[in-house]
C-alpha cells in the first residue's frame, strides 16, 4: 500500500462556481446557517424546541433547569460549529465568527474541571460512561472534536481545539486496556474517526493509539455491552433497544471478523471511516482488505443506485445482500454521507476511483435528496419509491414522510448535509504530495491553488456536469516543474478522450485515473470529453425488487418519474431499455433543470374495471414521459414518485 | 329483505366424505383436539406453558397461584371446547365428552357469585371493567358464550349454557344506555356475535339487545376509551397499544358512518359479522346495506387473492384501498376466518352468491394455509410471496415465518382454523324452510338429511371439485313434496350446466344461484357440469404490488410456485398468460396433490454477473414451472415461494 494518503486541498483555496452546486452550496451560508443558530438558541416560532445552546448554559452554572433534549443534543451545536468552521474557511465573516466564539466560549465554561464535556450528564449527574451502549457520550465527544478541529483549521484558533484535546486527555485516563480503565467502546461510532483527526491535527501520538484502541476493542467477547448494568437491568434511554442485537451496533464480532455490513447503517459507516483512517496511519494492509471487503459489500450488494444504504427501517440497518426494497427502506442521508467519508477515505490510501464512484453516486443523487431546494426542508429517510396515499396508510412505511420536513426533533441529518456541502472540495480534489500530484475526481467547476512539491499550481476546472460531458482545464499558473494532473475516468463513461492544448493527450492509466504528467505552464488548456448520455441500467437479477425493470441514469445522476410530469399510477408505466432518450433543459422547473423525455405504455385506467381479480388484462396506451434528476424530486409538492421503472421487452 | 335469514344444516345431519377436504378435518379429531387439551394443560414438554386450566383451578379456590398467560388466555379452552361441541355433534365420543364436562364444571366453578366469569380478573383482583379497550373481559365472554352454545346444540346439555346465560345477565345488569351502567363497549369485537348467537339458541331477547347495545355505542363521541382511566393514565396492558389510533379498533367514528374496512382486521370482521346479525334480526336494511358497502370495500379493494386480509403487520390491519403488499403483509388466518363467519352471514340474510364466492376462496386458500398437512405447525401470518434469506433479515418481515410454527404463545388461530374446520358443513349448505329450499354453496362431497318444511331431504353430493368440475347430487330419499334445490353458480366458472335424470334442466337463475323446483323422488340424479380449467388472473391495476403479474387459479384455488419444485429466484420467473397449462395428479407429494404444469422463461443466473448496477439486461432461458396449490406451500420444508408470476407479454 501507498507510504502516503491522499490529502484535501485546504478549502480556502478551492473557490467552486458550478451551475450544477452553487445553488445547494449557497444554501448553507444563506439559509441553513443562519436557520440553525436561531434553532438551537430556541427563537424559531412554531419549531420544536432544541435546548441546545440552554443546555450549555445550565452545564455552565449560567442559568438553572434541567437538561432537556435528546442525550446527544449537544451535537447540534457542535455540528453547527463544524459547518460554520467550513464556511469561515472559505469566506471570511466577521459577524459569524463573532457568533461561533461565544459559542465556543460558553462550550469552554461548560467543560468540567476534569476535562470532561458533555451536558446531558453533568447536568442529570448520571454516573459518566454507565451507559456506553446508549448514553452517546463518546458519540457527542466525536462531533465535538471534529468541529474542534475544522475551527482550528478554518481559523487558526486554538480554544476549541485546546477544549476538546484537554476532553481527549481525559478520555486516555479513562479507556483503555490497561487495568483500571474502562474496557469498553463507544455504541454509536464516531469518537474514532475524529480522534483521528485530532491526532493529525495536533500531532498526539495518543489520540490515534486511543482512536485504534476503540475500533480493535470493538466486538471482543464477552461483549462489553452485554455487562453494562444499565443493559443488564434492562433500564434503556431508548426503551426499542431491548429488541436490538449486538449487530445492530457492530458488536457482534470482533472487528476483524466482520465481512458484511451489519446493523445501523450510520454507525456501520461511521466505523468503517475510521478503520480506514487507521488501515492508512499504521499501514494495516490486513485491515486495509477487511475494509474493501466491508466495501464491497455495500457497493455490490447492500446499497442503492441512488448511493444510499440501509434497507430496514427498524434499526434503520442494513439487511442482508441484494435485499434493496424501493418503498420501506430507510436509506438515512446520514448514511450516504458516513459512506462518501469511508470511500473517500479509501480513495485517499488507494488512489482507486472505484471508490469516487461510489462517492459521486452518493452526492448526486442521496446527499442532495435529503435537502429541498428551498434549504428549509429535509429528509431523513430517502425511498426511491412513494405512492403517497400508501405511504400515509400502511404502518410499514411510517418512516417515510411524503413530503419533505422543516426540521426533525433528531436533528442528525440536516446538519450533516450543510457541514457536507459546505465541505465538497474534500471530494472534488487530492493531492499527492509526494509524487507531486492532484487528482481531480468530481467535475464540478472550480478554481483552486495546490501546493504540489515546492510549487504552487492553479488550475480552473470549467464543466457543466453531467448536463454535458465536456470538461475544460485550464492551467492559471505554475512555475515549470514536472506535475502529474490525475483525471477521473468515470465507471459509466461512454467514451474517454483527452486532449492537451488540442493534442490528443497520452497518460498513463491506472486504477480509472488517467495520469498525465509534465511540465505545464500558464496558458495550458486539458479538454476532456466524457460520454454521458442517457442511459437505461438493469439492477443485478439478484435483487428481487428490481427484476423486469430498468432505470434512467446521466453520469452519477439517477433519474426518476414525478406525479407533476406523468400524472398518477407512475407505477404501471413500462419502457423499452433502447427507447431514445432526449434532453430537454427546463429553466421553468425546479428552478431549471434537465429533463429527459421518452416514449413508453402506461396502463389506462379510464379502462380498468373495479373488479379485484379477474381476466381482463389491463390496457396499455402508448405516452411520454419526462423524468427529472432524483435529486430534486418532491420539490412541487406531494406526489408519486419512482425510479425504477417496468421495462417493455419486445 | 328476506325476513327470514337461511339456517345452517345441523352438524349431524351432515357427513362429509370428501377427497380434498378430508384429511384437513381429520385433523381436528384425531391431531388437534387431543394435543390441543395437552397444552392447555400444560402437559406438552417443550411447548410454551399455557396455564389456562391452571388459571381456572386458581380462580375456582382449588389451586394456589398467580394468574399466568394472556389476560385472554381463558379462550384457549373456550375455542377448544366449541371445536369439541362440533366434533361431538358429527361423532359421538363419550370420553372426549367426558373430558369437556369436567372442563365445564371446572368454569362452573370458577364463576363468580354474580355470574362474572373471567380468570384474569378474578385472580388478580384488578377491578372488572377498568380497561375495555385491552382487558379483553367482553371479548373472552364472547368466546365462553360461542363454546357454550355450541356444546349445548351438540350434546343437548345446558349447564354450560346456563353458565354463560348467567354471566350475560350479568353484563346485561353492568352495561347499556340507562344511568348506572357502564357505557363502553369491547375494544375486541367478540361478544356482539356471541350474544346473538345466544339470542338464538336460548330465546332471551335482552341477549340480543345488549348485542345491539355494544354494536351500535361503538364509536360515538366523546369516544368510550379515549376516557378511561388507564388510557388516560398511560397505564397499558399492551404498551404498543399507545401509538394505535381509534380505528385500530373500529372506534373512530359511530357505527353507522364507518363505509371503509378500518383497523385490526379481525377485530373488523367479527364486529360486521355481528351488525350483518343484527340487520337480520332488526330487519334493519340500512345496517345491511351498510354492511354490503364494507364487505364491498374489503372483497373489491382490500383482500388478497388468497380470500386473506390485513395489509399491514403493525396493528394487523387495512391500510388503504388496493395496497395489498405480498410480502410484508399480516393477513392473520383468524382474519380469514372471520371474513368468512361475515360473508355467509350476508349470504343467508340475501341469498346472494357473491358472499359465497368470497367463502370459497377464504376457505380453500388461507384457512387451510395457516394448518400444515401434519395438523401440528400453524401460519398466523400468510404472505403471498416469501424469499427465506430476506424475510429473515429484514424487520419489515420479523412478524413473517419461513415455516409453519408448532403452536404460538398467543393461540388464537390454530383453535380457530380448527373449530372452523370442525363446523365447515355450515359454509357447504343452508336451508331457506319457508321457501322449501336448500342450497348448495360449497362442492364438498357429502351426505346431508335436511328438514324442508314438513318433509326431510336426504341427498348425496360426490365431487372431486376443485379438480374436476362435474358434480353428481343423488337424491337418497324424498318424500314427494315440491323442494327448491339451489346450486351455486361459481362467479369464476367457465361454463355451468346441469342436467337432472339426463335431461338439460331448466331453472331460474338468480344472484348467482340456479334454482331447481321439483317434486324430488329417491333415485333422482342431478349432474353439474362447471367448468374449472386452470386461468390466469389479472389483478385490478390500481394494486401496485401487482402490476405487470399473473396468477394462476383452479376454480376458487390459488396455485404457487415453490422452490421445491422449480428451484430459487422465484421471482425471475415470466409467463405467457396464454400459455397452456396441464394437469398432472401427483400421488408422490404432498399427500397428492393436483399440480400444474407450464412454460415460461425465467433469469439464467449463471449468467448474472456481480456489478449491481450495470448495462447488461439478464439473460432469460425457457424452463417448464409446476404450481402446487397455495393452501399446500410449505409442507417441504423452508423455501421460496411466490403467487404473483410476472407476466411475459409477447
Amino acid at each position: 500500500m501507498n507510504q502516503d494518503r491522499l490529502t484535501c486541498v485546504e478549502l480556502n483555496q478551492v473557490r467552486i462556481n458550478d451551475s450544477f452546486w452553487n445553488r445547494y452550496i449557497h444554501l448553507v451560508d444563506e439559509v441553513i446557517l443562519p436557520f440553525q443558530w436561531e434553532l438551537i438558541n430556541d427563537r424559531v416560532e412554531g419549531a420544536e424546541k432544541s435546548y441546545c445552546i440552554r443546555n450549555f448554559r445550565i452545564a455552565a452554572g449560567e442559568e438553572e433547569g434541567e437538561h432537556k433534549g435528546m442525550v446527544f443534543q449537544d451535537t447540534d451545536v457542535a455540528k453547527w460549529l463544524e459547518a460554520v468552521a467550513y464556511s469561515l474557511a472559505k469566506k471570511p465573516n466577521p459577524e459569524l465568527e463573532k457568533t461561533a466564539d461565544e459559542a465556543i466560549d460558553l462550550i469552554a465554561r461548560a467543560q468540567c474541571e476534569d476535562g470532561y464535556l458533555n451536558t446531558y450528564y453533568t447536568i442529570t449527574g448520571k454516573p459518566r460512561w454507565s451507559d456506553l451502549q446508549e448514553g452517546h457520550e463518546l458519540y457527542t465527544a466525536g462531533h465535538m472534536i471534529e468541529a474542534a478541529v475544522a475551527y482550528y483549521e478554518a481559523t487558526g484558533k486554538r480554544k476549541f481545539l485546546d477544549v476538546v484535546s484537554r476532553f481527549a486527555d481525559y478520555l486516555w485516563e479513562v479507556f483503555g486496556e490497561e487495568e483500571g480503565k474502562i474496557h469498553g467502546y463507544p455504541g454509536h461510532p464516531e469518537v474514532e474517526l475524529a480522534l483521528v483527526r485530532l491526532y493529525r491535527a495536533t500531532g498526539e501520538k495518543k489520540y490515534l493509539e486511543l482512536a485504534n484502541y476503540f475500533v480493535r476493542n470493538r466486538g471482543k467477547r464477552p461483549c462489553y455491552f452485554e455487562g453494562e448494568e444499565c443493559v443488564q437491568k434492562k433500564e434503556y434511554i431508548f426503551p426499542e433497544f431491548a429488541d436490538f442485537d449486538l449487530d445492530y451496533m457492530q458488536a457482534h464480532q470482533p472487528i476483524e471478523e466482520q465481512k458484511t455490513a451489519e446493523g445501523h447503517a450510520v454507525r456501520a459507516v461511521y466505523l468503517y471511516s475510521a478503520m480506514a483512517d487507521l488501515a492508512g496511519e499504521y499501514q494495516d494492509q490486513r485491515l486495509l482488505e477487511q475494509c474493501d471487503e466491508l466495501w464491497k459489500n455495500i457497493t455490490q450488494k447492500r446499497m442503492y443506485i441512488t448511493g444510499c444504504i440501509g434497507s430496514a427501517s427498524f434499526g434503520e440497518r442494513f439487511t442482508s445482500d441484494y435485499d434493496l426494497p424501493n418503498d420501506t427502506n430507510y436509506s438515512e442521508s446520514c448514511a450516504t454521507i458516513g459512506l462518501a467519508m469511508f470511500s473517500n477515505r479509501m480513495f485517499q490510501i488507494t488512489r482507486d476511483a472505484k471508490y469516487m464512484d461510489v462517492v459521486e453516486r452518493a452526492l448526486y443523487n442521496t446527499l442532495l435528496s435529503g435537502i429541498a431546494l428551498d434549504g428549509r426542508h429535509f429528509f431523513y429517510v430517502n425511498p426511491l419509491e412513494v405512492v403517497p396515499q400508501v405511504a400515509e396508510h400502511n404502518p410499514a412505511m411510517n418512516h417515510v414522510k411524503t413530503t419533505r420536513q422543516e426540521w426533525f426533533g433528531v436533528a442528525c441529518c440536516p446538519p450533516n448535509i450543510a457541514r457536507t456541502l459546505a465541505s465538497i472540495s474534500n471530494y472534488i480534489y487530492a493531492v499527492d504530495e509526494k509524487e507531486n500530484t492532484l487528482y481531480s475526481s468530481l467535475f464540478i467547476s472550480s478554481e483552486l491553488t495546490a501546493s504540489l512539491g515546492k510549487q504552487k499550481v492553479r488550475l480552473r476546472l470549467t464543466a457543466d456536469y453531467p448536463r454535458s460531458g465536456e470538461l475544460l482545464y485550464e492551467v492559471l499558473s505554475a512555475s515549470g516543474t514536472e506535475v502529474t494532473l490525475a483525471i477521473r475516468m468515470p465507471d459509466y463513461a461512454e467514451g474517454f478522450s483527452v486532449r492537451v492544448n488540442g493534442k490528443e493527450a497520452e497518460g498513463k492509466q491506472k486504477q480509472g485515473y488517467l495520469y498525465l504528467k509534465q511540465n505545464w505552464t500558464m496558458g495550458d488548456r486539458i479538454t476532456v470529453s466524457i460520454g454521458v448520455p442517457f442511459r437505461f441500467v438493469y439492477c443485478n437479477p439478484r435483487v428481487h425488487e428490481n427484476l423486469g425493470k430498468i432505470a434512467l441514469m446521466k453520469g452519477p445522476q439517477v433519474y426518476c418519474l414525478e406525479e407533476a410530469d406523468n400524472g398518477s399510477y407512475l407505477k404501471s408505466i413500462a419502457v423499452s431499455a433502447d427507447t431514445p432518450v432526449t434532453e430537454e433543459y427546463e429553466a421553468s422547473i425546479l428552478n431549471g433543470t434537465l429533463c429527459a423525455r421518452f416514449k413508453g405504455e402506461r396502463i389506462d385506467y379510464r379502462q380498468a374495471d373495479d373488479c379485484l381479480y379477474g381476466k381482463n388484462a389491463p390496457v396499455y396506451i402508448e405516452d411520454t414521459f419526462t423524468a427529472i434528476p432524483y435529486c430534486e424530486w418532491n420539490n412541487r409538492g406531494k406526489g408519486e414518485m419512482v425510479v425504477w421503472m417496468r421495462e417493455k421487452r419486445d
